[in-house]
C-alpha cells in the first residue's frame, strides 16, 4: 500500500513501464513533466502536436527527442483526436492535455468514435499527502461534478475506490463528509450520506466500506473521534476517501489544502476506458509527475 | 490595522478592560482561559456557576480568586440565566459558555427577558491567521446557519463587517466563494455572489467591497490572480471576509485549516446585542484566549 508519493513512486517501479499519449505537446511545463516521468521510470509518451515546436521545447529542455514518438500534427483538434486514438486503439495507456483548451480536450475525450467515453459521468479524483496524516486521501469530486446526485455519489465513489485500489488501499474507509456527523432531515447532505452508507451495508456499493454523514475532523482524526465519541464508527479518524457534499465545497477545501497546507498531491480524471490527466496551468511539475504515476497504476489496475 | 492576533491582543490593551459573563464556570479549561485573558489584562470575568467548584479549579489552576467575582448558583439553566442577565445589563460586556450544554447557553443567549436577542439570525464569525497571508481573515458561516438565504448572508456579511471593523480593517474586501469565479445559471451560489456584489454598488451592503463569486485561490492569493487574468476583480488576491456558500463548506474548509494548515484562531457568535463566545471543548487555551480578545474588541466598538 502506498502511504504516500515517494511509496506511489517506487510502486511505479514495479509495475510495466505505461505509455503517455499528449495532445498537443508542444508546451513546456507539460513536457518538464514528460522528461521527468520518463527519467524516473514513471512512464513513456508518444507526443502529438507541432512536431517542430515539440523538438524546439524538448531540446531546450535538454530532452533526448530520439527517445519519443511524434506526432506531427499542427491542427489542435486533429491533434487531441490522433492523440486520444492512440489510447482508444491501446497503442498509449493513458491520456493528457497539454496546450489547448479544456474544453477541446474532453471533447476528444468523449468522442464517440476515438474517444474514452463509457456511457458514465467523467468525475475528478485527487490524491493529497498531508503531514500528520499516515496514508494518502482521496478526494472526491473537486472539480468536475457541480451538484452530484446520488447516483453520481455512486459512480464518485466506485471510481475513487478503483484508484484507491490502484494505490494499494484494498479496501478503503468512504466518508461522505457534511458539517455534522449526524443525520439531520433539514440538511439533505446528511440524509444522502446515511442513505450512501444503507447501499454499501446492503452490498449495492461494495469494495469499501462507507460510513457518512461524518465532519472533516471525525473522518480523519482518531483523537477527534475519539473526543467526540465517535469511535465507535466504521469510519472514525482513518477515512481514505472523502466524498464531497458539492463541487463547491470540495473545491474550496482543495484550494484551501493546496495552498495552506503543507502538501502534496495528485489528479486524475475517471469514467473513462482510461485514465486521463488534466493537470492546470498552475499546477508544479511535482504534482504533473504524481498525476501520471497515478494514472500509471489506475491504467495498470484496468489492463488486468 | 490587527493583522494578527499578536497584533489584536496588544490593541485590546489600549481599550478599556472589558468583563466576560460566564455561565456555569466550572470548568477547566474555560477557567484557565478566563485565567489568561485576566493576566494578559485581556479581560475580567464575572463567574456565575456552583461557587465551590469554581474556587476549587480556580486555586488548582493558581488563579487569585479574590480578584474574581463569583455569583452562587448550582442549577445550570438558572446560572445561564444570571451569567446572560449581567451582560443584558451592562453588568458585563460579554458573555461566554461554560459547562452547560450548547442548546442551554443558546436558549439563554435567546431569552426574552435577560437574553441578548436582537431579533436577527445569530451567526458565527470565525478569525484566522495563515501563515503565507499577511492580514487576519474572517470566515463567515461555518457553524451557525445551515443553508443562508440571500437575505441571511447580507446578516452574515453586515455581521462579519463589524467583526473586521473591530480589528481594525475598515474597509473589508468581501469574497462570496463558489468553486469557480464567474456566474453560472446552473449554479445557484455563483448568482447569488453576484445578487450580493450587485447590492454593494447599489448602497445596499455597505461598509465594505464585495466581489463574487471567487474562487479560494483567487480571493486569497494575488499571484492566483494573477495566473487566472483576474488581477481586474474587485477582490482579487486580497480578500478579508470569506463567504461560504452554506456550512458544509463553510465547516469542511475551516476544520481542515485547522487540522492540517499551521495556524491561529478565534471564533465569535453575532446578531447579538454583546458579542458571545462559544467555544468547543476541543479549541485550545489559546483559541479561547483569542476568542475572548476578538469578543473585547467589538464590544468595545458595539459601545461607541
Amino acid at each position: 500500500m502506498a502511504k504516500n508519493f515517494k511509496e506511489l513512486l517506487s510502486k511505479v517501479g514495479e509495475i510495466e513501464t505505461k505509455t503517455l499519449a499528449v495532445a498537443v505537446a508542444q508546451d513546456k511545463a507539460v513536457l518538464e513533466a514528460v522528461k521527468m516521468a520518463k527519467e524516473r521510470g514513471i512512464a513513456n509518451a508518444i507526443l502529438v502536436g507541432d512536431e517542430e515546436q515539440i523538438n524546439a521545447i524538448g531540446s531546450e529542455l535538454g530532452m533526448d527527442m530520439s527517445e519519443y514518438r511524434v506526432i506531427d500534427e499542427k491542427d489542435v483538434v486533429e491533434a487531441s483526436l490522433k492523440a486520444v486514438k492512440l489510447v482508444h486503439d491501446g497503442e498509449a495507456d493513458m491520456y493528457m492535455k497539454g496546450l489547448l483548451p479544456t474544453g477541446t480536450f474532453l471533447k476528444s475525450v468523449l468522442n464517440k468514435e476515438v474517444g474514452l467515453r463509457t456511457g458514465k459521468p467523467l468525475s475528478h479524483v485527487c490524491v493529497f499527502e498531508i503531514p500528520g496524516i499516515d496514508r494518502l486521501l482521496f478526494l472526491t469530486d473537486v472539480a468536475f461534478i457541480p451538484y452530484p446526485t446520488l447516483e453520481d455519489k455512486v459512480c464518485m465513489i466506485n471510481y475513487t475506490v478503483e484508484v484507491a485500489n490502484a494505490c494499494g488501499v484494498e479496501m478503503p474507509k468512504v466518508a461522505p463528509l457534511a458539517a455534522l456527523e449526524t443525520v439531520n432531515e433539514k440538511m439533505p447532505v446528511t440524509v444522502e450520506a446515511a442513505k450512501l452508507t444503507e447501499m454499501n451495508e446492503n452490498g449495492e456499493i461494495t469494495g469499501c466500506i462507507v460510513d457518512g454523514p461524518l465532519s472533516m475532523d471525525i473522518a480523519l482524526y482518531r483523537e477527534a473521534a475519539e473526543e467526540k465519541g465517535a469511535l465507535g464508527r466504521k469510519v472514525a479518524g482513518d477515512a481514505d476517501i472523502l466524498v464531497f457534499p458539492d463541487i463547491h465545497a470540495g473545491n474550496l477545501v482543495y484550494k484551501s489544502i493546496v495552498h495552506m497546507a503543507p502538501c502534496n498531491n495528485g489528479n486524475i480524471l475517471t469514467g473513462t476506458k482510461a485514465p486521463v490527466i488534466l493537470t492546470s496551468r498552475s499546477d508544479s511539475c511535482e504534482v504533473k509527475v504524481n498525476s501520471i504515476a497515478l494514472a500509471a497504476v489506475v491504467a495498470d489496475k484496468m489492463n488486468k
